[in-house]
């Protein structure tokens, strides 16, 4: 290490799971765009509630965006948001970013929320990379949701990660509670609440007499802990929650270890 | 508690991401078919690699296949493997199971592979429910892969859990070697492998000069622990991997904690 400090832009990946046209994608490139040297590359259409999903039964199709946002490298591909962070490491930047962000999502993705979302998937996915990655989610799902306060946050957490040492497969997940700026309290630090949604289906016949059910649910939050992401969003907290994609249940595995001999067993 | 044994045979549901006509679940249900109540309700196609998607655009259908599984009760749905779950509990049930089986999973879904799988997120979707849950997968992708060793571990796994006191959000992923059952040595309780997929695209043209790219790519095990599932997949073991969805980094969260000043941050 030399005593001058490095004047190398950092290479900024965005990408979301709402589409290149989406205005959360549009607010978060405004929101970091002098931060460092930023590279699009997002889906041509609404990817919500792809999960984890790749493409591997059709090709890929992946187009430069010349006039899309001013002063910016923009691509934008028919695949998922999982697939467009594959393609943007191997055929777009031929090598890692230091730093991928997803979003700014319309929509909440905190608690259970996680599991099934296209944005906090696309940041996972370069997380897995070993790339570190934030995934940012606005608490409002309308096209004409204020981003204002969104950007504010998302500016400051940028810059506050970019200096940090971070460790190989760094991965945040970051709601944003939808009020104004001067009613937001500040970011906490927080763990995954066990909130999730209770189904209901609506139950109706079709014009031939046939039954069609329609998924409607009602948001319910088991975990009353003030140190979750559920509780901090109530309150108007910034939510930042800490994520891994090592889902083994260690203390289960300690438990079955001891009680299950199941090692014993070489049955012909 | 009396002393009497309950008699009650438990409500076990089963489900998949293969589709309801695939070998692998009429393997499945070949495998538990005495050792309770059956309920199927599966998807009426593939639906592998859907990740934790669910279905909120269009409207679910529920069909009775009254002779499709011998004096076994199933339903087939035009939804996902977690609409399933939803339905099965909600409109056909109208009670939760004791457990909910998904699978067999023609192709492994050990390491990384969880987060992707249309079969495990059936399983974790109960498991959300508080309903126990296994996912079973065998590392054969082919439609006529032989089931024989599968459905011998399958039974002795379901027989083992249904015995056991389990925890409220019981969740185990289950691979099985794809060998002979004389050369399986044995089950191993795992910790989820870091392995992954180096992902390549092969670049084309169409005919009008335009570049596509099709998504290839190895799988590599950059883990070479032998607590691992793909360890003990490679030595001809059954991996069971116990899974949580809390996926909460509660390792990055304490540092991030002590380092990162952000309660404090309460800008206006």
């Amino acid at each position: 290490m030399t005593k001058a400090k490095s004047k190398v832009l950092p290479t900024i990946l965005i990408t979301n799971d709402d589409g290149i046209t989406s205005p959360g994608i549009r607010n978060l490139i405004e929101a970091v765009k002098d931060l460092g040297k930023i590279v699009v590359v997002a889906p041509d259409k609404a990817q919500s509630g792809m999960g984890h999903a790749i493409t591997i039964g059709h090709p890929l199709r992946l187009t430069k965006m010349e006039k899309l946002f001013d002063g910016v490298e923009a691509w934008e591909t028919n695949g998922t948001p999982v697939d467009c962070v594959k393609l943007a490491v191997n055929k777009v930047l031929r090598k890692k970013p230091d730093i991928c962000l997803s979003g700014i999502n319309h929509g909440a993705n905190h608690s259970i929320n996680v599991i099934y979302s296209g944005t906090m998937s696309a940041a996972m996915e370069a997380a897995i990379e070993s790339i570190p990655s934030i995934g940012f989610s606005l608490l409002d799902y309308s096209i004409e949701a204020d981003f204002a306060a969104a950007r504010h946050f998302v500016r400051e957490i940028v810059m506050a990660v970019l200096k940090q040492k971070k460790e190989k497969h760094y991965l945040l997940n970051v709601n944003i509670p939808s009020v104004p700026l001067e009613l937001i309290k500040g970011i906490k630090i927080c763990r995954q609440a066990y909130a999730k949604y209770e189904e209901d289906f609506k139950e109706r016949k079709d014009p031939h007499g046939r039954k069609y059910y329609w998924l409607t649910g009602e948001f319910v939050n088991f975990d009353k802990g003030k140190d979750t992401d559920v509780w901090a969003l109530d309150n108007n907290y910034v939510s930042v929650v800490p994520i891994q994609f090592d889902l083994t249940n260690y203390t289960l595995k300690q438990q079955l270890e001891k009680t299950w001999k199941l090692n014993d067993t070489k049955k012909r």
